[in-house]
């Protein structure tokens, strides 16, 4: 039953190589265009083009979407949280379940992170040692404990492709001493993570360490550097966008990344929005998650080429106009926006599915656009037009 | 450009007939089995087939679901509410942007209550007089008024191609009296709605007129031939499945359907249950609409030849079977009972989403039972056995 009700969602760019774990874990560097770079990432199922965006599926679902409009708006992977998913449906019901693959009906890659950043933002009362961390549910107050071990154990569990260690993060602006502390566990957890990892994962699978260090460009550096002592298959930077703002987390990529080999991908972890995104390009990220496409779908605003609209803005309320015609996404060319503010206005589901789906599908467009970019080597000046363009204010 | 947006919600089943008012609406009887009618109503907007089930599309949405799943769940028709339409966006605005047909992206038939019931279930404060309904906004407390007239003229407004009478809805049970003057208030207001249909309506639109008289036979049935003497184009029985009871509500019927003419659909309104559209179309009821399935779907209710599921109920958690195998809906046969209950307990969108479709779909599947039964003149025996098996008691 399951490899029908997996079709759905299959896309026709999945290649032949099935679900089994036959695949080793690759990176290839296809073309690079100042430093933005155009690759691939091979995973046991199926391949991603980088530089990506993996639309967040937090507890087995991409919020107010079906997945089949995610895979056809152009996403090679989505992003599961080991966090939510532990305590509910918990990562043993899952595996029972035949994996987080099947549950959830998405025969593509799946990477999820490792629990760290949302034990920090989500449990009021938590408590982190050299071992792990215990912390209270914020479903029902249950206490949990998270090492890197069990991080890693509960990503098998799942079935994830690509893995994340168990890091510390602490909320920008933090005292030095704090910064280093929290980096400094971080490495010795990326130890044991890969430790662990080496144990209990499947072949093809793959592990990313994870670069902490604030926005200190030293700590950063020191922090890289040990990872890539590791030798791991893909390297991500952790710890921004959490306060620190837009040119200090610019600054940040531009001290960390030349410490990164450029053979493997560099994932920035809960960015951003589009200007975040093509900034990041420009300095060398090759993979991006972010909630922001579902979760201001679902608060009503719409992502365009021409900047943000606030659909429950009144200018819209008698504007026949489709929120993009140019978009392949339906939901973009083909309703009104008067009819999309009229549904937000009076908070039906329809506004925040077709928000989303508008939001999901220009996420994809826009990375679809860089690599094309990229491809051509035009990087730079496409980059240049499309910032100004995105820039454009309104409501 | 709003040409091209119907296409996505035209289904094949649609004839040529355009979008135009230039059919007349008719009702055709094609069989009978037993009391129960399979018929066809056309107009301008297409056909419908009966024994037809109305998707309740309260405020321009289908809750939670696509039109396109709507149609491809197989209904013809879909209901709009006048009360809420005419608070927000306004029937003036939904006209502005081209009728309801096109804010909405739904090329049938669409029909629409007059406000009478929901002036009474939804607006604490009003006031009733022979003029008209005087009522607070649900949504911002501001004062409106409602008349025959006005509930026409807003029915003209959205383009509705069944338009129903303004009536006064009682809550049951009532005095003999109470139910005796709201009856005879609502005979008058049915001369009224005639008078302003006829001067404003489109060529194709049909008005419809409603039957009260709460569970009292003899009321029901003076109420009956007064708006029959009236000669409209469809009757409605109102005022029905607001407490009285499953089995007042078929007496009721018993009482009241023979007085109305085998020439014209008979509609009754918010029912009901799998059990309740049965009994009824047993008793010759040709139209239904309620908000049962997407209400009870965002609930986390599926309905099925077997009986309701309770999706929360723990039972489901690691049950791997979809709910519906045999369906043809996607929600039905492709999604494990055990993933839709996750996404029930996390109250995610997609849980919503498909059990509102799941519930549309076997609602829509139930109506094309009793069609195909009908026509195959073996209703009677065909309602034994389903009743029986919906009856299956399960959480």
């Amino acid at each position: 039953m399951w490899a029908r009700m997996d079709q759905a969602a299959n896309g026709s760019r999945q290649s032949g190589t099935g679900k089994g774990p036959s695949t080793r874990f690759g990176y290839r560097l296809l073309s690079q265009s100042g430093h933005a770079r155009l690759g691939e990432i091979t995973t046991p199922h199926g391949q991603i083009r980088t530089p990506a965006f993996m639309p967040v599926g937090t507890v087995a679902t991409v919020k107010a979407l079906y997945l089949d409009q995610v895979k056809a708006a152009g996403a090679d992977i989505i992003l599961g949280n080991t966090y939510h998913l532990m305590l509910r449906p918990t990562a043993e019901r899952v595996a029972r379940l035949g994996g987080l693959h099947a549950f959830m009906r998405w025969d593509g890659p799946i990477l999820t992170d490792s629990g760290g950043f949302q034990v920090m933002s989500l449990s009021k009362i938590r408590k982190i040692t050299e071992d792990g961390a215990t912390f209270q549910s914020h479903i029902d107050g249950s206490r949990h404990f998270l090492s890197p071990e069990r991080s890693i154990e509960i990503q098998c569990l799942l079935g994830a492709d690509i893995q994340m260690q168990l890091d510390e993060c602490i909320e920008l602006p933090a005292a030095p001493r704090e910064v280093e502390r929290a980096m400094e566990l971080s490495l010795r957890w990326a130890e044991r993570s890969k430790a662990a990892f080496d144990r209990m994962a499947a072949p093809g699978q793959a592990l990313f360490a994870i670069v902490q260090g604030g926005v200190d460009p030293a700590m950063r550096r020191r922090s890289a550097e040990a990872l890539v002592a590791m030798d791991l298959p893909g390297y991500a930077v952790g710890g921004l966008a959490v306060g620190e703002g837009h040119e200090a987390m610019l600054t940040t990529l531009e001290a960390t990344l030349p410490a990164l080999p450029a053979t493997r991908p560099r994932y920035l972890m809960g960015v951003g929005t589009p200007l975040d995104l093509i900034e990041s390009v420009a300095r060398g990220i090759d993979m991006f998650d972010c909630v922001m496409p579902t979760r201001n779908g679902r608060h009503g605003y719409a992502f365009t080429w021409d900047g943000p609209l606030n659909m429950r803005n009144a200018r819209h309320a008698e504007d026949i106009r489709p929120i993009d015609p140019e978009s392949a996404c339906p939901a973009a060319r083909d309703y009104s926006r008067a009819y999309i503010h009229h549904l937000v206005r009076s908070g039906e589901y329809l506004g925040a599915m077709l928000l989303s789906w508008v939001n999901t599908a220009f996420y994809q467009d826009l990375m679809a656009a860089m690599r094309k970019a990229i491809a051509e080597n035009r990087f730079p000046a496409w980059a240049e037009e499309t910032k100004a363009r995105l820039k454009t204010t309104r409501a």
